[in-house]
């Protein structure tokens, strides 16, 4: 069933004994959103915790981890934030499928698998919806409340820099820090340090960056060996995408990654005049627009040159539509 | 003379023939500031143009360059945006030295050379003055006038993240995107892309990037013959200085540049527990407690080694502070 902040913040009210529930790969708006309701539902009056989530990571743990709950807590009401489906569970909450109370989100493909759904597609975070719903609910948004949802507001924009920023992201910006969120500080730790692991996954991928057609086509190959002599895993390796398209005046950017068993993993992201979907779809991939990918097996330097193949195809039907208009 | 809002709306509303002058190495605040403000005095039937700036860069020429005055233009009314002082003026300016009526700034360091100064130095920019100023001397912020003004506040904040950007700011960047900042262009274009140049310097100084104490100290080391064969200029180089610290668990980051002459500049950053300036005062040098910087001659194994030395007894020291404590 669908509700609005009224009728969820008069849900929380009326009930007692209240667990929530964060995503695998926990994220800040996530994590941001469980820390700020749990604080506020203690703040009036009601026993809350946050279920143990064990992906948490350093930089979002201080929002949860002092919010787990006792061993003989035995919760009566079931709350998620930022869960747009069932399978998104960390394996701590396989026991509360089909049995979540509320589900508060912002993802418009939201399942429905909770008894009530609060959902806000335009919101840029989930975060964004607390701030209305904490004092709806007859909480204060305290400074700790408040740096808890703007580290969500945040981190799901990338610091209001992502096309999901609207006028009112900003406006919930404006009245966390008016609210006491520690934004200075918070902006250092979340947007002015980048991990070791990260550093060694940037240095591997600009000493493999290639240039190619007038430089408007940028292409980054990693090999096995090179990935596994880097240590570097999954999460790391995927921010790399965007890498080579964010170079000023290169169209498409190429990411090949080599699997283990010798084939390679592409990545294609495009500007606005090529079309990305249109590259991946002749090696047999697919994707959007902007985004896709395909996989190729062969040697590294077949492989290059296949997916290079199609975008010089790509880059001219662009030309040439340019051209005629 | 100190005036308000209102009066310099007045001042402006008053006079015709006006001439706006940005500064030196123009930023997207002066440029963006001048472009709002020409606009908006155009709207208002003022005949209105922006002295040529020979510095205007790529990113931010699109606001400022199509208002350039005709030949024959005989300014009556001199305006500066985001100047602090007269020496910043760009070379084609000269002639307006002690010649100026209204400066619009946010620098409390403002020199007062304009015959009436509109400052505000709690505003992140000097467009967030604007976003009251344009509408109040009776011109609409038309989605133009919002995209130039939102550059000026974006670039001067680093999208929001430093530490100037407060609860006004984000209200600013509400306000500006409700009247058509086509926030989702200009955030691609300020802040997604990196200059080629820039890629090559990251490249550079990731491959000499070192480790040491426990990776709590980080080192770029880059001789003058790296930087002559990468081909990058003072500008890239700048920024680097602030990699090494920005990588998680780096208490010191410190980037060693080898100068023509054979001798190293070095740039010391640190964290909340250690003092830069404690470590480049021991070797001639000086600065900020979180940013300092030095000059030691010979060999890069030499310098490494004696700037070392000194972030270790520094490091030493912050250790036995915090175990005292």
């Amino acid at each position: 069933m669908i509700v609005h902040v009224a009728e969820a913040a008069a849900a929380l009210q009326a009930h007692d004994d209240i667990l929530i529930l964060t995503h695998r790969r926990p994220d800040g708006d996530t994590a941001g959103c469980a820390g700020a309701l749990c604080r506020g539902l203690r703040q009036i009056g009601k026993r809350a915790y946050i279920l143990e989530n064990p992906e948490i990571t350093r930089r979002y743990a201080p929002m949860i981890t002092d919010c787990y709950p006792p061993e003989d807590f035995n919760p009566q009401y079931i709350v998620s934030t930022d869960i747009a489906e069932e399978k998104l569970f960390p394996d701590t909450a396989e026991q509360y499928k089909g049995k979540v109370d509320l589900v508060i989100d912002h993802h418009g493909s939201n399942s429905g698998y909770a008894y009530e759904t609060l959902v806000d597609d335009g919101a840029a975070a989930a975060a964004e919806l607390l701030t209305t719903l904490i004092p709806e609910m007859g909480a204060k948004i305290t400074p700790e409340i408040a740096s808890c949802l703007y580290t969500g507001v945040a981190t799901d924009t990338g610091c209001f820099r992502f096309s999901n920023t609207t006028a009112e992201t900003h406006k919930a910006a404006a009245a966390l820090i008016e609210a006491g969120a520690d934004v200075e500080r918070l902006n250092e730790r979340l947007f002015e340090s980048r991990s070791h692991a990260r550093v060694i996954a940037e240095r591997m991928a600009l000493e493999s960056l290639e240039f190619y057609y007038d430089d408007r086509c940028a292409l980054i190959c990693l090999t096995w060996d090179q990935i596994q002599a880097a240590g570097v895993a999954g999460a790391e390796l995927e921010d790399l995408t965007s890498l080579p398209r964010s170079i000023e005046g290169v169209e498409v950017g190429l990411t090949l990654r080599q699997q283990k068993d010798g084939s390679f993993k592409i990545s294609v992201r495009t500007g606005h005049d090529t079309n990305a979907c249109n590259i991946a779809r002749r090696l047999g991939g697919g994707g959007h627009p902007r985004a896709a990918g395909c996989e190729i097996s062969g040697n590294p330097d077949n492989a290059k040159h296949a997916i290079l193949e199609e975008v010089k195809k790509e880059l001219d039907r662009a030309d040439a539509e340019k051209e005629a208009q």
